[in-house]
């Protein structure tokens, strides 16, 4: 029994009036968006079913439909002859064919572009080892500007229109201005990354927003889940910095800086000038440092860090001790932050990305144990810890799926395809 | 520049169709609402004000009021001369005459039930000091009973209607059942409060939910401090059992156990049979056990809480060292704990409760000082620290609100008052 699903049924939201008013054009856009975001979650189906499972009137849900597949947004799939009685309805789906969005992620030692198209099925996707601290800001933004120029002719190539391109980082994002206002493993201090890259770009590029990584794979995991119920899930990634983010009935909460949460059990310092924080025990950093040597390999920053730790990977499997022994100090100190997250949060799923994805078979099962041993309450959540399996490229996902939110926020920013109509 | 609020602004509500789908009915009903909301956020206004902030017609704002007055909701009050240039507007606002909600908290000590009016206001109160886990459970909510029929009786004399009953109580609750599942520092364990409640007021008595007292705090601070933009605070009540809720986004997330936060930091035990839970170190308890030897008559539980509490305040204010340093330790401990809150939850406002409230000009200085000088990203919330102003009895204001939120969640549940006319 969910304590968290109660609230909506019990006493409603308790947001003020002023962002919930609507009159009649705002419903219809309201209702757009809400039978493409259905489509999203449940796939293909019947106007029928999308009608019963919306509570509008099916005349209503072919208006609608009819609407968005004049956009393109929709497409007529296959005849439902499923139990049906009497005549057979086509089914309707999301249609992949015309829009995508882009994200840009810049990690330490890569830079990745994808595309995912409305359907969240990959385009187009670019990854390219790069020493991004050795590097000015301007060249590492240049270089992120020509792999999405490729992509940008790529899609077009496949008759596609990118309707905007995410750039994720690392550090904290002023989204309104543009702006990395810190990213310590890059030494970026106020770099206004969304201007640089669209003068790269050009003036007739789709628009560039910037957001965090661990909120981007927070997006990612979520819309991929997707249809998930409970609306919700607490994303927690591993790499030299720990980030994560909840997304908490349905709405993506920012601003978090969990590998920062101070549990005083040991004085590790950490690159943000204290000690004691969580990342200075389960980061990558601590990890590597735990389970080898410095002159071994998997320290070297030029080798791919894919390619690192699988290395590590082969050592656990093989039995090496030092590797497994270096892996239960983490799954230990990970379920003491993770057992915090629960006591704030009360999540059903926590999903782990990052390395901590990469060597979940050695990680999860300890945290679970120790998230079901010690649950107070009868009534609390039982939350289900998962690996992401997105892989390393979740946070660009999620900036591209952040850059086709606006579609399914809105379906008629997109116009009218005059060659579109439905058939 | 707060980066929590600007979630709504980017990319909108990533929840599900289902739930957001709208005929025109719900909308009527979802606007009459949204306009109650707004009087009791911004207070009496004009409907052309109204009208304004809600971006709906004058002429649909005009039907709403009138239908609110019809159902004894609202009322018509002074006229508008406030810079008018032609005729002057009625101002129109919450109706408190004829309805109110009920809030009935079973504490460790006492018993206090609450009627408030649709503005929030007490209509009536009434505590009784009760050592609650010396009594059999029936016998305890038997007294309850007494007390919510006097409210009744008392509010008919003044011709209002209560339009619902929230028993507050500690511990896990599981709603939908109207249990307390575990009540630690009660000896409750699977009460059906809400039934055995139910049974002692017979069948007319209004409908009782069951709520956790920290998350009916939280819900009373929200309320009256009303209107706050951003739509959000963090609760952490201090007693006995250190509790909390956060509202985010306007919303109450339930099921928290911050009291039971784990930093190692020490080896206290923890009523919940763990070690060092946040609850061990700041907790009412832990306060008494620094500030005073067992035979003080601080520790006496026969005596009513305020009063302890207002005799240590009066030490601490005579500047006895004992006092001073304890509540120095506690400030240190607590300010830990509310770090971590801060690092999952990015809250704009912390409302400090319970003790924690009473001793605020000694805690709260330390714990604003020492969350602004840890704060890493200069785009993170700027969390604000302050002491809850309802005083002991705030957890059975949060019920009486919640027993109201029905009416502002869909005010067509009131019948229309035949002799209420609008003038």
């Amino acid at each position: 029994m969910r304590q968290g699903q109660q609230t909506s049924a019990g006493i409603g939201s308790l947001s003020p009036g002023h962002s919930e008013a609507a009159d009649k054009a705002s419903l219809r856009r309201n209702n757009l968006g809400v039978v493409l975001r259905r489509l999203r979650e449940s796939g293909e189906q019947s106007r029928t079913k999308l009608a019963t499972a919306l509570g509008l009137p099916k005349a209503t849900v072919s208006v609608l439909v009819a609407d968005l597949i004049r956009r393109g947004l929709v497409r007529e799939g296959e005849l439902d002859r499923a139990g049906a009685v009497g005549r057979p309805h086509r089914m309707v789906d999301l249609d992949g064919r015309w829009i995508c969005g882009i994200g840009a992620e810049v990690g330490v030692d890569h830079i990745t572009v994808i595309a995912l198209n409305l359907r969240g099925t990959v385009v187009h996707e670019e990854r390219l080892a790069l020493d991004v601290p050795s590097l000015t800001h301007q060249a590492a933004l240049h270089k992120v500007g020509d792999l999405v120029a490729d992509c940008l002719h790529a899609v077009g190539e496949q008759g596609m229109a990118a309707v905007g391109i995410t750039l994720v980082t690392q550090g904290s994002i002023d989204r309104d201005s543009g702006t990395v206002r810190v990213a310590v493993n890059f030494g970026w201090r106020d770099v206004p990354a969304c201007a640089e890259l669209r003068e790269r770009l050009g003036p007739h590029a789709p628009p560039v927003l910037v957001e965090n990584d661990a909120e981007g794979g927070a997006l990612a995991e979520y819309l991929t889940t997707g249809g998930a119920d409970p609306q919700e899930l607490v994303y927690v990634t591993g790499g030299i910095g720990v980030g994560g983010a909840g997304i908490l009935d349905g709405k993506l909460r920012r601003g978090s800086e969990i590998g920062h949460m101070r549990f005083g059990r040991d004085d590790r310092p950490c690159a943000c000038g204290r000690t004691g924080c969580w990342e200075a025990s389960v980061g990558l950093q601590a990890f590597l440092d735990r389970a080898a040597d410095p002159s071994d390999p998997v320290h070297d920053r030029s080798i791919d860090l894919a390619e690192r730790l699988g290395q590590l990977l082969a050592r656990a499997d093989a039995g090496d001790q030092r590797t497994l022994a270096a892996l239960a100090e983490i799954a230990d100190d990970l379920a003491l932050g993770l057992a915090v997250l629960v006591d704030v949060l009360n999540p059903s799923r926590i999903v782990l990305g990052g390395y901590f994805a990469v060597f979940g078979r050695y990680l999860i099962d300890k945290a679970q144990r120790h998230l079901d041993d010690r649950r107070i309450s009868p009534t609390a959540t039982h939350v289900v810890v998962t690996a992401s399996t997105l892989g390393l490229s979740n946070a660009a996902q999620g900036g591209a799926y952040l850059a086709l939110e606006t579609i399914f926020h809105d379906p008629s920013v997109v116009e009218v395809r005059e060659s579109q109509q439905p058939g």
